[in-house]
């Protein structure tokens, strides 16, 4: 905070607040923040009826809760009272951001990544720990798909997709962060969610899947074919395949993000594909499903020891078809670490 | 728009977005966002891999995706123009405003809210019959948990709960938002999720659930009983029950809204319990599970015909128990519509 001239941390929803307190607010009208002075003591400010939830440590924060007829951005204000250069959580509430810079006009104010995001890229023993259990856990669910234990053919994407979201739970998440279902043309829109569409015979299925585990986040896509698929689609599928290998390989330290980008889209631009590569190569990866290194174009921050985050190329097909394959990679003194070792070359699946 | 002064709304995540265009914004690092200019036409900025699952509208407004190498904010900005006074989103990231901010130094900014509440908290005729069925399915799951098909005695609150999430969507919710399970002392704590303790037989479980059906949110808490219950749990409830009843009778047309958070307070503080019952009687609901109006003291906007609103009065006993009873009312012509019709007097379970 120091180093970048921040006077007090204003943390609220995201992860930072739960990374540093182990308590994560709740996304409501009700304000939790916690006030973090880099010359004092920091206080949770926390809705009095939620106060039961907080496990205190008194070492760590007081705690001030607010009842339902206070202003929890008053109570906010007096904690930072003349402390002027402030940092906000990234996901805080506009309206509490607009709240508060009425209630402190003379202040002047940052994203709070600013300060914690370089603390929180680099991944402690304990966090990437955490990371390759719920990986470990996310790939069981997707040997389950590769073994024909999760029925496609028949149902509908968002019969399917609920149906990972138990697995996802009952593999040891503690919730299910998304199940991407999308089959056919349908796995041509890369952010598809699962439709009502009936999966069919002979036709490809991806399913892009994660939840979070104590804590830290899984996330996985695997491609299957509910028949013996056509050799157009198995030739781009091998393309896919290297791309992903060729990214994962790239990761070693000192290597600027943007070459991974470039590793994994030379392999698919090589072969002629390029303009159906049609988003960046991967994100972070920590307690939130996406956060900070981005392999993008552009980042060149250098991969340190500790860094964690995808590697999923894809190519989309309008109205066709379409592929992903994504794994989760750790950046390490010894090599980039792959956390998920589930088949990577395509299945069929005639079930 | 006009009538607030207001140049521009810029709709980003939360309930307007989907309110006025059908199209809901992914809670992602990669910025959506509606630029509804008073003056001119609309335009859906959008991550250029989400664009394929806008069902569009060109008489509604223009889509104009992004690409991985582009700033969204600078489109934004662009698009915004010379306009200054500017609404964004209530529920929009912080670090998306402190960007456009930074754009647009010459604009004063508000909450979007200040256009969109006075209307979205008038439900019309269609978004009353999405509520109504909201309210019957969740209702199911109520009279599911009144009949003993939900075994509690000695699960953890966090499977019972789990089980709610899978009926609530088997009743037809789109999906679950949340399902508080709180048995024995931990009934007191309000805001309690659901933990890894063991429900023991004869103790109070207060159960708080809801989720979304076409898009529309229901939300009821009974308690249930695990054996039979003592006098004193009885004689507390049934203070709860007339209390609940009251708030519910007050909200006649032109009442204000503090009104029916008084009449069902005075019930519990007449009884001698007032100081147990700790916060507000009630939140509106419509899109999003808590939105205007609030049924909370200082409120004083008056019930109108569509008006939608939970009335939820509690106690809470420190280390004891606790216990709360909700219903969704809308405010009629005809008077207030109770829309949750499961037994609200406590029932034993004894599964």
């Amino acid at each position: 905070m120091a180093a970048q001239g921040v006077d007090a941390l204003l943390l609220s929803l995201g992860a930072d607040l739960p990374w540093l307190t182990g308590y994560e607010a709740m996304p409501l009208e009700r304000l939790t923040m916690l006030v973090l002075p880099v010359d004092g003591e920091a206080t949770l400010v926390i809705p009095r009826l939620e106060a039961a939830r907080v496990v205190q440590d008194p070492d760590a924060f007081a705690l001030r809760p607010w009842g339902e007829l206070e202003s929890p951005v008053d109570v906010v204000a007096d904690l930072v009272g003349a402390r002027t250069n402030l940092a906000i959580s990234d996901r805080s509430w506009a309206t509490f951001l607009l709240d508060l810079q009425k209630s402190l006009p003379k202040a002047h104010w940052q994203q709070a990544s600013r300060v914690t995001s370089p603390i929180r890229v680099v991944k402690d023993d304990a966090e990437i720990a955490a990371l390759i259990a719920a990986s470990a856990a996310i790939d069981r669910v997707a040997a389950q798909l590769h073994a024909g234990d999760i029925k496609l053919i028949g149902r509908t994407e968002a019969d399917v997709s609920a149906e990972f979201g138990h697995r996802i739970v009952a593999e040891g998440h503690e919730k299910t962060n998304f199940a991407i279902v999308a089959s056919g043309p349908n796995a041509a829109s890369c952010h598809h969610h699962a439709s009502d569409r009936v999966i069919q015979a002979n036709e490809v299925v991806l399913c892009d899947f994660g939840g979070t585990m104590a804590g830290y986040c899984s996330d996985i896509t695997r491609c299957v074919y509910t028949g013996e698929p056509p050799a157009e689609f198995t030739d781009l599928y091998s393309i896919l395949v290297a791309s992903n290998a060729a990214g994962v390989a790239s990761g070693t330290l000192g290597t600027p993000c943007q070459e991974v980008d470039r590793a994994s889209r030379k392999v698919i631009a090589d072969a002629g594909y390029g303009d159906y590569f049609i988003h960046r190569t991967g994100h972070g990866i920590g307690m939130e499903e996406h956060e900070d290194p981005y392999m993008v174009e552009g980042n060149v921050t250098p991969l340190a020891h500790g860094h964690a985050y995808s590697v999923e190329p894809g190519m989309y097909f309008d109205g066709k078809w379409g592929m992903r394959l994504e794994d989760i990679v750790i950046a390490t003194n010894e090599g980039p670490m792959l956390l998920n070792h589930t088949k990577r070359e395509l299945v069929v699946v005639e079930a």
